[in-house]
């Protein structure tokens, strides 16, 4: 059996979509955390092109960008099937994990953004979240039915994270009940054994992610 | 046998890379022309979240997003493959299209700019053409290999037209002898039958790049 690895950093949502995948598969690996503000030559030398985590190593293999760890994983591991078999349905699941790391760089700006400038990127947020309302999830308990799949991991980030994002900002974006279906996937989401046991601590990611914020406040012009 | 449609627009390489998957897998459709100044309630209906061509129909499913419909169509009609067997190799595969399609607003700035903020935006362009040009192709013919893939069909957007729009914009993104790779890859690409015999006709998509271009020039800012 080739040994796996998943060069991680403990804040991140992306290293665990990879995290959750493989423990819903049973599959064994070994974690190695990352310093992403004091790169490691591991970090550089194996994902040269984005110098980001996460970086899976199988073997001798090597990938970067979660999505496509995710699709590796899935073809690698076929137990506990993270896709559907149906390809529309599989269409589906990639239409919108694509749609939501297409849109994330406008979900999160909020956290980078003062002032007026935050109030319109809560807003900007808030019409991604109103489409993914109307139109994602439909009455399913995950995205693609009643089992956890691929594109619930990759919305991992609206829970947790967001959550404490919104928090560090002082903002709202997943006003009460505005978004009954994304606040009910949340719900189901955060009670799936694999995601409640592997998680950032709630009050160790705030106070990061308060001192990104802090950061961010400081260079931010409103 | 169900019917399948493709809604594109005739200067849009996105649509192109349906086409061009379909062509080379021998499925039979039919091409609906959109205008996207003026959208069709086809379009605006089929495509809520995005309203962009391509949108896929096949039957009574409706797919948008090319790499989506890529991957549907692959699933869909698995004679002449376009993503190799190998799940690390696929990996490669969609690892090289995911980073055209998140690079490609910065790849095509240029088009939209003027003076120094064009100047750097070729720079910017041209550091990404310098990724792809030492990490993505190495020696082969094709991304995956001798044969034609999905990814290739991806990359077509740097072919007929990024020249097409540096012509228009008067400046030279691919700089000869810069690019040898990139360079043979074009060339490579360009003399598929199915490519060769299914792209815009380049006097009419300069016409049309030219016009755009005199937009953008208005509304810049230097």
């Amino acid at each position: 059996m080739e040994e796996v690895k998943v060069l991680g950093f403990w804040t991140s949502p992306y290293p665990h979509r990879v995290i959750w995948a493989l423990k819903l598969k049973g599959v064994k690996y070994e974690y190695i955390e990352e310093d992403i503000y004091n790169k490691s030559d591991l970090l550089l030398q194996s994902n040269p092109v984005h110098k980001k985590v996460p970086v899976f190593f199988h073997g001798g293999k090597i990938i970067a960008e979660s999505t496509v760890i995710l699709e590796y994983i899935e073809e690698t591991w076929p137990q506990n099937p993270l896709l559907p078999n149906d390809p529309y349905a599989r269409a589906m699941a990639r239409f919108w994990m694509k749609f939501l790391d297409d849109k994330k760089p406008n979900l999160l700006a909020f956290f980078r953004k003062i002032g007026d400038e935050q109030a319109k990127a809560v807003k900007d947020a808030q019409e991604i979240m109103t489409i993914l309302e109307q139109h994602s999830l439909g009455e399913n308990k995950f995205f693609n039915g009643d089992e956890i799949g691929m594109t619930d991991l990759a919305f991992g980030l609206i829970t947790f994270w967001l959550e404490v994002m919104e928090e560090a900002a002082g903002v709202q974006v997943l006003e009460v009940n505005r978004f009954p279906r994304l606040q009910a996937w949340i719900k189901n989401f955060k009670e799936v054994p694999v995601i409640k046991e592997n998680h950032p601590d709630k009050s160790r990611l705030l106070t990061y992610m308060k001192e990104r914020r802090e950061v961010h406040v400081k260079t931010a012009t409103s």
